[in-house]
């Protein structure tokens, strides 16, 4: 094959923006935006949003929506050969998930060193033993891209918390009463 | 009302007979027997058994499904005024959920000081700060009689093994080649 039909492996920056694009939709649906793909073979197969609100579910994060629709694809629960990409450090949750779930490698947008699992407070993914998987890590992936959506969806957010405040306020400095 | 007409409030022990029950349902299904039931106002409002193998989830432990479908019965995210039952002690994963759906107890049976995430191992229930919220927890009820559905589980699989792998040896030497 001559090399100018050479198709280039796609990087982490690559499937990172397909997993903003997944926080873009939390956002648009008003939960917290964080995206998650997951890759097998330079293929996407699997992609999902925070849905915690949407779906009243607490569990419903990214990673976790993720992680069960690829298992769903491989047809097993071991994703052995995967690559997850999520836009922030995943929580104790996703992370304890991550390891039950056998991917290769996490790739994260964002660390969180408040209340990460991976890396940031604590460590499950690289604490074997006493867990039987143990996953390569990526960190700051995109970063500035990754925390801007949060930031502005936060600063929002807070906008809007505000207002509603002030108009309440308005309204019971009307009543007749 | 006269006295023999009260009904006594059941007790941990009685909801932990009905995770137990989970568990068998896992055991019958060839699953790591583990059961989990939620309880809200003396009523059980979900109840799940481990089921990794059969949905091809490694998600899918018992606390995890009866998280979700605690939450769809009560329509919100929040488990507040609930108590979680389950066999084993969550692993990180589980008590990663366990804080995030805010139920007020969880109470398990066995102990697991190599993997636990209730006091066990690490302690993700009462971690806060950074996590936003702290379950009251209760161990050791009906340990007992929750180990031994696992140690039969693990000692029936363990003979399984071994007689599979005789019968294979046997084979192999009757190979005419």
């Amino acid at each position: 094959m001559s090399e100018e039909f050479m198709i280039e492996p796609k990087g982490d920056e690559f499937y990172m923006q397909l997993a903003l694009r997944e926080a873009v939709k939390a956002a648009e649906a008003g939960e917290v935006p964080i995206g998650a793909v997951i890759v097998k073979d330079e293929r996407v197969i699997a992609r999902s949003w925070n849905q915690v609100e949407t779906l009243k579910d607490a569990t419903a994060h990214a990673e976790m929506l993720a992680l069960t629709s690829a298992q769903s694809v491989v047809g097993d629960w071991r994703l052995e050969g995967c690559t997850v990409y999520v836009t922030k450090e995943p929580c104790p949750m996703c992370a304890g998930a991550l390891v039950h779930c056998r991917p290769d490698r996490v790739v994260f947008g964002i660390p969180d060193p408040k209340g990460g699992a991976a890396g940031g407070w604590i460590n499950l993914l690289d604490s074997n033993p006493p867990l039987n998987h143990k996953c390569e890590m990526t960190s700051g992936v995109l970063q500035e891209e990754c925390l801007a959506i949060l930031q502005h969806f936060f600063r929002e957010a807070r906008a809007k918390k505000k207002a509603e405040k002030e108009a309440r306020k308005q309204e019971s400095s009307k009543d007749p009463s």
